[in-house]
């Protein structure tokens, strides 16, 4: 009758034995949003898988609840990450749920206010290194190696696994088949090997179909699209901002197995899907995630996604993540008026007839 | 197969006619979680509606999604409220899912970071006023009798129709059964009326029984419990600080028939409550929510909640939408660090052991 998380819902599908304990936040069964105005301007049938609606944000949660339960089940009291963003608000928080310790390593000063205020809320442990992210997970790496503190940034296995979830539902929610394609954002890349392997794992048992793999990287950090590491990426989508995705061979792997592409979208582009979203569908979601609508309208419009498709994209984070870009990125501002009903009703009046 | 939102899933129990538009961002089908740690320290059985799963991040949706739907059916272009906080992130959200206006009066200065986000993404017009709530208020009732603009703050009746649909789903998700007791917090006192009137519908077609009603005041805002109106209300939940609630007498009403009670909780017990849901538990719910689990540890203390009962909390919002009332209350703080693996293994070993 209750949905009881990922673990629970998809044990079959799920390294889980008898001793993995049934961890849940709740995660997973997040909604498949159809986007009716947008179908309707690109003449495609166009839905939103709504990530930004698990326990803590993101999508992140649905390979953490993996990570941290298999933690638990081989007797580790410590999980560690090195993370600026929804990593480690997903750690601390399934740390917490099962009541064990949680440590993160970030490097000075880059971590966005919402996502502090989670990680610090779990009661996670933070480090700040005076150092860059590359070094923090170098350090993590090095301390699990040489002592009982279990690993949960994305090299742990149990994250794709938790992750390839989100590809059965999408099934599920669309009655049966998979979408002709699925777009994504791309970042350090699990997230599109994940549904890939979840794909292909959901139509063998069930015929489903396979959909074909558009991933999207932001034109300052697409390493993939441009073929080179980037050392020092730059883009307003935090989310994805990473210059040496470390699942890039599978990520390209999916896009050719299924015929799709890994492709890159702007900064602008970016950030005009990311108000075109909220404004036309009442849909909020973090920068990183509108990578995936940014590309679905380039690809609309060059051809490579056909009229008529059936689309979904994937929406990776809540909006609520990073409030202060959504002020910055927005041109609409309070209007100061004096308490005068006279004064309020002409100045809506006359904004309707200056729209007019 | 696919969620579609409560207007779709609930048309019999609501007022919804052929012409009422399917209007859905998939609001409801929220989690109910139990709390395994809370449970075993209080010897009961506990559970939370995490209400911030919603699509803007409270309960509001519920309401606003029947408001806004009911505003179309009847011709109108234009929505109003007056609102700080979460019912003008829903209004705006909805109205733009509608494709019409949405207007928003609020109190100069007097609106929190994550709120105000939501709706100038939403593409709301924020209007504000020389003046304080009340007066919002009056304005924007003024405004929707002398002109074709629909009024969607708690006096629309739709409102109440659309909140009572989560004790619906607390039934079907306890597997047919109301709890023994249901503790939500009480501001304006809209919820607790509606959730009371729910159960009430729900056991009529479903003999699924009815739960106490427990509504948690906060101390500094605690109108119904002192039966006064409180001219300047003050409280650390803001979602929840109001004087002089609208739906007062139905609240009283909904304690009285249903054996409950309206109490209240301190601004210390409700920071409490709100820390140890996030480290104990995993979940990270606005301050105001936490009124609701304030209020069962102070029941189950004094015995006006018996051990072993079944008991659902209401947590109203997320925990995103205030991140720097996180920060504030929170003791941890990141501890810098120079990059250097053993320094750092040394500072962890021996927070264990300082724990120890």
């Amino acid at each position: 009758m209750r949905w009881q998380g990922l673990i629970q819902q998809y044990r079959e599908y799920l390294p889980v034995t008898n001793e993995t304990p049934r961890l849940s936040l709740n995660e997973g069964n997040t909604p498949l949003l159809p986007l009716h105005t947008l179908s309707e301007q690109l003449g495609i049938e166009m839905y939103v898988k709504i990530e930004g609606a698990n326990p803590t944000g993101s999508f992140k949660d649905r390979g953490m609840v993996m990570a941290v339960a298999k933690a638990v089940e081989e007797g580790s009291k410590t999980v560690i990450c090195a993370s600026t963003g929804n990593t480690s608000a997903a750690a601390a928080a399934y740390a917490a749920r099962a009541g064990i310790r949680c440590i993160i390593v970030i490097p000075e000063g880059k971590i966005a206010m919402g996502k502090l205020a989670q990680a610090v809320m779990y009661g996670a442990e933070i480090i700040s290194i005076e150092g860059n992210f590359d070094q923090a997970l170098k350090i993590v790496r090095a301390l699990s190696e040489s002592s009982p503190i279990t690993l949960v940034n994305s090299v742990n296995p149990y994250r794709i696994e938790g992750q390839k979830t989100a590809a059965f539902e999408i099934c599920v929610q669309l009655g049966g088949t998979a979408p002709d394609v699925l777009a994504i954002p791309v970042g350090n890349a699990g997230n599109i090997t994940a549904y890939w392997k979840g794909f292909k794992e959901y139509n063998e048992r069930h015929k489903t179909g396979l959909p074909e793999m558009h991933g999207f990287e932001a034109e300052g950090s697409a390493a993939i699209v441009r073929n080179q590491i980037i050392e020092n990426p730059e883009t307003v989508a935090t989310a994805i901002r990473i210059g040496n995705p470390a699942s890039w061979i599978s990520a390209v792997k999916a896009a050719e197995e299924s015929n799709g592409k890994i492709d890159e979208v702007s900064d602008s582009e970016i950030l005009e899907a990311y108000k075109l979203l909220a404004r036309n569908e009442g849909v909020f979601a973090e920068p990183g995630s509108c990578a995936s609508i940014a590309g679905i309208i380039k690809q609309v419009k060059s051809g490579e996604i056909k009229k008529g498709s059936k689309v979904v994209a994937v929406l990776t984070g809540n909006g609520l993540k990073d409030p202060n870009i959504a002020i910055e990125a927005s041109s609409i501002k309070p209007v100061l008026l004096p308490c005068d009903e006279k004064v309020i009703y002409e100045h809506i009046r006359g904004a309707v007839l200056h729209e007019v």
